[in-house]
Parts: structure tokens; sequence; C-alpha cells
């Protein structure tokens, strides 16, 4: 929900989405994508930025991107194809072609098969990085349906009392709609935090909670520590006695639902830009009535929101509330960036030859 | 996945699972259920027993089941029906019904719609509870599809920041079949532990490892502490800094998959013994090779219990092989039954005019 680690307003420039969204455009399309997916491969970073989910926005991953289409791990033009189907399902292979450019497309065929039969599953694999999950679990909102989300990724965190790590963050996202209430928006990485907000920590020479990571052994750190530059991170739980089992078989089950369903291998078989996704959407309106669901979820929400606070806490949140209300600041005030990654954003901008807008 | 609070077993009697099972039966016939119904309730209960998750076995939970039909609060003859279906999906109002006798039904259901479409959604209202969630999930694994199952119940966990239970415990349970290795089989509660690990920990006089308990001002105790009778539980993650805001989303998302979208209400709009779920399958088939996903999964669980463990750990575990190996020693040398609980057990057959089998 929240972000932990902030940037200080005096190392960062507040920049317009919509200018930064124009720029990052112009940059996908000088990196080969076409006009379409450049569009949406900018929608879902920016969205990210204005989310405040920095770790997966335009600071944290377009730099990646560029040098993945550069090295051809990533494909511009990938021939993407339904390789397997039935009434409700589809399987991608993407081709190499970007996540956040595929699962949009993906759940466009979820939310399609979830109108005709009541649900609709995805699965692709041989893909990459699809940026902040939640996106997609969002794109079957307007449809009045509930999307969800899971990525498989690379291995970053260890198994409960191991000393290797063999999962991946594998987050998992899902959104529902309500009536008059925002929409419901989860969106959590099964570790104990995504890999690049620990990147974000060390950049900005944060402190860690306790339970973030372990030490080079495998032993969870159990007090506060400066964020390292490489770790071992822990599933959701830290310790076996605090439920990290739990976390280690979310991540698990994330794994089995994107990669092995999708006919393809786990995380330590396949190179670090190799992602697998899921995406669902459910047709709310096939299982009852849809304004009545809406009226139940406003009166959960609404509920959840007017419990009394414990000593110490201001108010209780729902999910996706945070998030909501920061797309509403930054939408307003502009995304505050970096100056490093200002800097590099101009630089890169004047590289590609693009007119950069911020 | 292991338990944690383990019978002595001076203080225990070994019965036969066989025996045991044969006793519920003949009891739930007394009850008024069908010998069909009856069998699959005595099932669900003993296979709990014989894999150790004692919180939802017959000691735990029969107990319950016979106060609950015999003040009508559930109902040995439902006129259980399907109120709303597509191709994919079902919705069913359960009449009252214990969710141990139609949550089966409702998952032979989603197998059904999972082998038409590729995936098969089953959501249940207006019903008891329906013991270990994985039960129901591994019903998939001989029709080589992945199961999945989740329940919606009463509130007593707090939401993150919150001082009032507002959710369940909302357990997820997930079973995905392999090839030579045993089937994946997870089920966790989206809080810390489920109500009845509290309750058995109690009568034990056992301690809680920190972050199980919030104080009656909704505080997480954050060290061991005596469990008491009554408390408010937390999410997984314990406090907001380890990631308690994730517990309460999965939670969250569980009572909206199985309340909201099933057209019921909410956990504290709701009498206690009324309970919402959500069944799934899904035919791996559809999406590739069936033969290639077993030995991927057969692969990558080989690997993961190949993890060189951290210091002070013996071994890396992956999920459902704990309660396996329980289910091996079990069934060759009896479930350790707590005294009381035989006695009551007894007790119980000489009221119901059953002879006691064990």
């Amino acid at each position: 929900m929240v972000q932990s680690f902030h940037l200080k307003e005096a190392d960062a420039l507040r920049v317009d989405g919509e200018e930064l969204r124009r720029s990052t455009v112009a940059l996908f399309q000088k990196l080969g994508v076409s006009a379409d997916d450049a569009a949406c491969a900018a929608d879902v970073l920016v969205m990210a930025d204005l989310r405040g989910v920095d770790s997966h926005g335009v600071s944290n991953m377009l730099k990646t991107y560029i040098e993945r289409f550069g090295d051809g791990t990533q494909n511009a033009h990938p021939d993407w194809k339904v390789v397997s189907e039935r009434a409700s399902i589809a399987n991608i292979d993407a081709d190499l072609g970007l996540g956040i450019i595929i699962a949009p497309k993906a759940m466009e065929i979820a939310i399609a098969k979830a109108r005709d039969t009541g649900v609709g599953v995805v699965t692709v694999n041989n893909a990459g990085h699809l940026g902040m999950a939640a996106y997609h679990a969002m794109l079957a909102l307007p449809h009045d349906m509930i999307g969800m989300c899971m990525t498989a990724a690379g291995a970053s965190v260890l198994p409960t009392f191991g000393s290797v790590p063999k999962l991946g963050t594998n987050p998992i996202a899902m959104a529902a709609p309500a009536g008059e209430e925002e929409p419901w928006v989860f969106d959590m990485a099964t570790s104990i935090v995504p890999v690049n907000k620990l990147h974000n920590a060390h950049r900005m020479g944060s402190t860690l909670p306790p339970g973030h990571i372990a030490d080079a052994a495998g032993v969870p750190i159990m007090e506060p520590v400066l964020a390292p530059e490489t770790f071992n991170l822990l599933p959701l739980g830290s310790t076996r006695e605090q439920g990290s089992h739990k976390g280690y078989g979310l991540a698990s089950a994330v794994e089995i639902l994107c990669s092995m369903m999708s006919g393809a291998r786990w995380a330590t078989q396949l190179p670090r830009w190799s992602f697998r996704h899921y995406l669902a959407a459910y047709d709310v309106s096939a299982f009852g009535d849809i304004d009545e669901f809406k009226a139940n979820m406003d009166g959960w929400i609404r509920e959840l929101k007017a419990t009394p606070p414990a000593p110490g806490h201001e108010r209780v949140l729902v999910a996706g509330q945070p998030e909501h209300e920061m797309f509403l600041d930054r939408s307003a005030n502009g995304i505050p960036l970096h100056n490093q990654v200002v800097d590099w954003f101009r630089t890169t901008c004047a590289e590609f030859g693009v007119p950069c807008a911020i």
C-alpha cells in the first residue's frame, strides 16, 4: 500500500505526468516499438509514478528496458502468439515482448473470455517485465469485472530455512470495482518488499526495518539495517515463527500458475529477463447482480475505513487508497523525480534525439 | 505447513484413522445427514487429522458441527441450488448446508467446467464451515488439474492499524499435481494462525511467538505471550513494517471473491456460522502438455528441497511435505487425540447410541 522510502523534496524535481508520458512514448518509438505499443508502455510506467509506486515507474524501469532492447534480450517487434486456447483460457508465447506491452493485450483476451463464460484466464510465457501488476488488474474495472495479475520473476527470495534464493518476488495484484467508493486495488510482492524498493533504499541510504533481508548465510536480520547493495530477500512473514512459510508458499503458487502452467520452467532455470505472467478477469454479473455487488463493496470499504484505529495510528486504510490519494496529488502537483533520474532522463532523450518534455 | 502446537504423547491416545472415520460417519447419520454426505463429511475431518492439521480435524470441529445441527444454525438436509451459471462459473446457495459436505460438490462442478472450458470457478454462499481448505483443492489432483479453495469466515482479524476485528482468517489453499514427487499442497490462513490453533494453544497452556495477537487496544504484541482465552488476531505480517497490510489485503481479496462475488454481505454483517466459499479448478492440459508440466513440477520441487539450509536448520521443505509425512506416520501409527477429546468422543457416541470404534 503506502511506500516505505520517500524522496526528500530537496533532492527531487516535480515533473508533469503528461510531459513525462510524451517523452517516454517517443523514447519507446526510437527503440523500434510501434506507436500504439509505445503509448501503452508509457502509460503503464507513468501510471506507476502517478500512483506513487516509484519502484515500478519511469525512474526505475525505463533504463532497464532500454538496455534490454539494446542487447537484444527484449524484442521490440515480438511475434507473440496464442499457442493454446479453450473457451475460458489462453496461453501466449510472447516472443520476448516486453510485459508492459503484452500483458494488457493478454488481459483484453481474458476480459473477452470472461464476458462469454464468466471467467477468463490467460498465461504468458517467454515475456519481459510487466511493470506495476495492479495496472493490468485494473484494466478489468471499466468492464465491471474483477481483475487479477501475477508475475513470476528471477530468483531473489530465500525459501523458508534456505540460504540460496530460489523464487522471485512474484507479486499478486487484484482490482475489484465499487460503486461510489474508489475501486479496491491490491498489489503486493510475496516477498517482504520488491527488489526495486531495496535498490531505491540503497540509493537513498535508507535503513531497512527488521525482517526485510537475510545475511549472506540465509539468517533473517531482525534488527534495523542500512540497505546494502546486494541482499537475500525474505518471503512475507520474514521468519518461520511469523509465517515466512506463507510468503514462500504464495511465491510458489505464483510460480506454478505463471510458469509451470504456461509450459515454462522456473526462476532459476531461466534468464533474468524472462518473466511469466498470469492474468484473469471475473465477470461479476455472471455470479450475481452487479449493483448489489457494488453496494456491498461500498458498505464494506466504508466500514473498514471507519474502523477505530489502534493507539498511535490516525486511520485504517483499504488497499488502493494511498495510491489513489497519491494519484490525485501527483496528477495535480507533478511526479517527484530524483535529480539523478532527471539528469539521466534528459541525457537519454538527447542521446536518442527525442525532445525532452521535462 | 508444520503445526506449531503439538500434543504431548502422555496426554494423548493414538486412534486408528479408519475407526475414527467409521464412528464419525455414524454420528453424522444420527444428526440426520444422508449416508453419502456423512461419508464425505467424515472424510474431510479425518483427512485433516491424518495430515496433522489438528485444528481442523475431528477433535476441534465435530463438537461445533454437532452443536450447529442441534440449534438449527446448520441444515442437515439443505436444498442447495445453483442460482447462477455460465460455461465456466456457478454460484451456489447452500441453504445453510455444512461446507465440508457442499464444498466437494461445488468442486466437482468446477472440475467439470474446467474440463470443458479450461477453468471452472464456483462460489458458495449461505454455507457452513468447510474444514481443511486443502481437502477441497486436492480433489482436483486425480484429474490432473490445479485446485484452489478459499473461504471467508467471521470477523476475528484486525485490519492493519485497526483496533476492532473486521475480517476472518480467510484461508487460501491450492494443490498442484506433480509426476514422481508428491503433489504440491498449500493451505494458509491469511492471519498469522487460524483461530482454532489459538484455541488449541490456550487449551495446552502454550506460549505464542511474537506477532501472533494484538492487545485489547489493537497494538501488536511483539514478545512471546501465554495464549489467552480471547484475542485479537493479527494479519500475516503482524506489523505494518513487516507487511501486515499484505495479510490484511489477502484476507480482503478472499472476502471479495467468496462473499461479495457470490452476492453475500461480509464478515461483520453475517452470523458466525455463515461462511462463503470459492472453489476453482484449472485443467493444466488446456494450457500445455501435462507431462511436461509434471516433469517441471518434479524438477522444481527437487531443487527447492535440495536448497542448502541456513544455519540452525536441517532442510528446506515444500508446501504439503510436512502434512504428507504426517499422513504417512498417522496412517501407520494412528492419530494422537488428547485424552479429553477421547473422553468427549466416547461420551458423544454413547449419547447418540453409536458404537464407538476408538
